[in-house]
């Protein structure tokens, strides 16, 4: 008899389920589900006005995920109930809110309705950009030996910072915060009725480090006073290694979504760390690149080093049993798409809908036309700044080499090159450090539409580029995770390496280097690096002038 | 009895004419026509094909202007042809063309109609580069004294590379070819049937000097045998002063325009220079630019001194008495042009069109509500090369700062900012070399046209910027040089100084730095001056480099 479990998957804007035989992690349905209150920038649902680079959303958009998509792929696959065996769940991170005692959202609270720092903080909520820049001065000033782990710099997208800034401006609402959840483990908690903490947004999210726990509580005195008991008083529950099962299923959720009671649930991941077991990678010296608006990379390790610039290393952060790096480019399709609105003539447009393409079809057509080296340009893919391996948010784009013939599908082209060799720097740069990269695996949109650009990145990297499967990456990867929650006795799998060499899934589509090509990029790559060394390291700060005198005028 | 001149101004892409009252400098008509056959780049008009960096023009094209503008301008003025006292001519340069013994184009005639080296090589011509390299090189070798006139460096736009291209690639017809002629002088001849080389183009184009001539012929002959007597056997017509009488009109010609046979024309002069008078500059410390798709800087000085990076300073060359000094920016306009016919979105066309705007008012009103500094972007005005003070055809643009909120008029305010550095570049290399610059005129298209760009040139040059009078700047020097052919007995005048005085037309706009933008662009030109150099004077070739790369690939 054939058994399944369910992928869930919560993005940026919407959550999706997919149901997969655990067999072979074909997918027999899948649903989708936009969140009413999509990403909260300007103000809450009441009105309430929100400041500057803030990005909120509703608890409740992410339980009417679930009553929507898993009652819909049930129906659509016809499987029973009793067929599934197991439930995974992947979620954007640090992506977390303030909860009671009971686990309930105090933005669910009347009291707290209209108070903009008792709802979720999306992981792009960025107002918290000073506190991380505190604590990144404060652990340097205290020479604390976890700061090298995570690439030396705090980012404002992860948790204290936020936290840090709930209680300064809502010190109320920290009071009555019983503890600071992360959105994967509160819906856990939703499903199974179980509090628990996933080792893979505690370790690249939290600080937290398995063998030394969370820094201390002299880091965290010095930050703030207040903040000194912060782990034991907010965030409490235990951390729960990942591959493992949370808990079964409720009665009354189980009633609610037409499952059985006490179907396993695994302990969640990060949605782009749950993408390696969905492209079978289990082993050291392979990389995945989860390409779309941003990059992640995620490789695994037998060793613990200390490589500047990434973003962290965690002990099972990635798969039981290895240390699992992550870097990641904070622009790379959101480029093209700023090319595409603002850069393109009509003409294109025009020519494009003629032809029934969409916009970037066709300027990918175009640019595909070129060879490398012919446009003559040269960009460096910091439009929204530089996550690895010189995690600066100050450094803005540039482009060179720009001729009155220069056309937009060139532009186009060496914004793709730009983001490849922003890749080729992160593996390069874990190679000097001692990791090993030699397979490269990609997953998201652009690898799935892409070929042109794939092919670059093959040929800029020199190695073969793997494709993901999956269009639902971190879909099939909760799956994989679910089946594992499962366990063998059930019909699932004993360790995530097993369930990932039966349920894994990586297309037949290999971009190989062009050796010709490879070697006209070496030079460009040569190129580009020393620009990006001269920009980027300090030698010229031109850009942080330039941001200096823009703040002066603002 | 008012008394009239006819100037008549070809430029790139048309010829015109205006008719002014010598008495004022009053303009009483003016006629457009635009050369059929405008700039040929990739074919000959019977379909052979053109190499990369050709740019050709047609002889007939010429002669077609004068046909068809002279009479219209009589007509709409209502001036008698025994009113019309001169004719004065300015042309693109070097702009020339190679003439049989009877001045007849080589390209008339059928047997050389399919030979591109017999049409017009257009100043535009790039394609001598290597020729133009390497006269530089043995000219150094040789330590040629003249080199440091011409700011140390050959252009390929001038007339000598052109030659040796012609004589390498068709030997024959430089051995049929009995002079190379600038078109301004051929047309000149056309009109008069004399032979002469204004000292203008011969100053500034063709390395001849006043005192010393061309350079000797073993110069020459270290180029290419072949050369050692190219001034001799093809450069063999005298070269007369600006600002005399090149000859009556012939009989046959003034039947064909409708004017009277024996009218005076003048020696004809480049379109930038003759400029210099028509906004009334007679004495050092002023500067001229001349802004359209490029620009060029014109001064004057009682003294001759080495500039590097000028494009020439010739004695008489563009005003009697003095030595006139050049500089140049390849691209100004045509950057502008490029940005809003490559990268401008369709919204903003169709804003423009509900206003009733052309799209470049429309950016500009845009442009105009940023603050200095406040876009964060800084570009090198490089999309054609650059000019002075670098003297490189190989340097290409860059732009700096882009983030993804960066919109069209930000960009588009970048460009003009970037020119205007760029001629503050030559300003301060002018002054650090002994040249004095304090009064700044500006006349051509975009002084007319765009009164922000106009302010951010006396924001960034910390200069005020007064505006020539005539939208047809070089038509209206050229009708200056006819009054001055016409001499003071048929009703003219009998010098430059004179006829300017009179003549000359300034408005009273002038635009005044404004010091708290003076202080900002202070602080954005140090970073301007800083990339500058990098890219520009071998710190980071790797402009360069691309253009190496890119040559490889095609």
């Amino acid at each position: 008899m054939a058994k399944y479990t369910i992928g869930l998957d919560y993005g940026t804007l919407s959550g999706r389920a997919v149901l997969v035989d655990i067999m072979d992690g074909s997918e027999k349905a899948s649903a989708v589900y936009e969140y009413p209150h999509a990403v909260m920038t300007r103000a809450l649902p009441d009105g309430t006005k929100l400041g500057t680079d803030w990005a909120l959303q509703h608890p409740q958009d992410y339980l009417d995920v679930l009553y929507d998509v898993i009652p819909r792929v049930l129906i659509e696959s016809g499987v029973k109930a009793q067929d599934i065996i197991g439930i995974g769940i992947d979620f954007t991170s640090c992506t977390a809110l303030p909860v009671d005692d009971c686990g309930t959202p105090l933005c669910f609270l009347p009291s707290y309705q209209n108070r903009p720092h008792a709802y979720v903080k999306l992981w792009k909520h960025h107002a918290a950009q000073d506190k991380a820049a505190q604590m990144t001065r404060i652990a340097q000033e205290r020479n604390e030996a976890w700061l090298r782990n995570y690439g030396g710099k705090i980012s404002s997208e992860w948790a204290l910072p936020k936290i840090w800034q709930l209680l300064e401006e809502a010190p109320d609402i920290y009071d009555a915060m019983d503890e600071w959840m992360e959105a994967g483990d509160w819906l856990v908690l939703q499903l199974t009725g179980r509090r628990c903490r996933n080792s893979c947004a505690a370790g690249y999210k939290y600080l937290y480090n398995k063998r030394t726990g969370y820094p201390d509580r002299g880091y965290f005195a010095a930050l703030d006073r207040r903040l000194e008991n912060v782990v034991k008083d907010k965030l409490s529950s235990p951390v729960v290694p990942i591959g493992t099962c949370a808990g079964g299923l409720t009665q009354a959720m189980a009633h609610k979504l037409g499952l059985m009671p006490g179907t396993p649930v695994a302990v969640a991941l990060v949605d782009a760390h749950v993408c390696v077991p969905a492209v079978g990678m289990t082993k050291p010296g392979q990389m995945l690149a989860i390409m779309g608006t941003s990059t992640c990379h995620m490789s695994l390790s037998d060793r613990e080093l200390q490589v500047p610039g990434m973003c962290g290393v965690v002990e099972d952060g990635i798969l039981p049993g290895y240390m699992g790096y992550e870097a990641g480019q904070s622009c790379v399709g959101d480029h093209f798409a700023w090319l595409t609105e603002r850069c393109v003539p009509q003409s294109y447009y025009e020519e494009a809908q003629k032809r029934g393409m969409h916009i970037q079809q066709y300027l990918t057509e175009l640019a595909n036309r070129l060879r490398p080296g012919e446009s003559g340009l040269l960009a460096l893919d910091w439009w929204n700044g530089n996550r690895s391996v010189l995690v600066d948010v100050d450094l803005m784009g540039m482009m060179l080499g720009m001729k009155l013939e220069t056309r937009a599908e060139e532009m186009y082209r060496a914004l793709i090159e730009a983001t490849a060799y922003g890749t080729r720097m992160i593996v390069e740069n874990y190679r000097e450090h001692g990791i090993e990269v030699n397979e490269f695996f990609a997953s998201g949109g652009i690898s799935q539409k892409n070929a042109m650009a794939m092919q670059i990145y093959a040929d800029v990297l020199n190695m073969p580029v793997r494709i993901a499967g999956s269009a639902q990456g971190p879909a099939l990867g909760s799956a994989i995770f679910g089946a594992v929650a499962a366990g063998r006795e059930r019909g699932g799998y004993d360790s995530v390496l097993d369930a990932t060499k039966a349920m894994s899934r990586v297309k037949n589509v290999v971009y190989t280097p062009m050796p010709e090509n490879a070697a006209i990029y070496d030079k460009l790559f040569a190129e580009y690096r020393r620009l990006h060394d001269y920009f980027g390291r300090g030698e010229n700060d031109v850009m942080k002038h330039l941001k200096k005198i823009k703040n002066s005028v603002l």
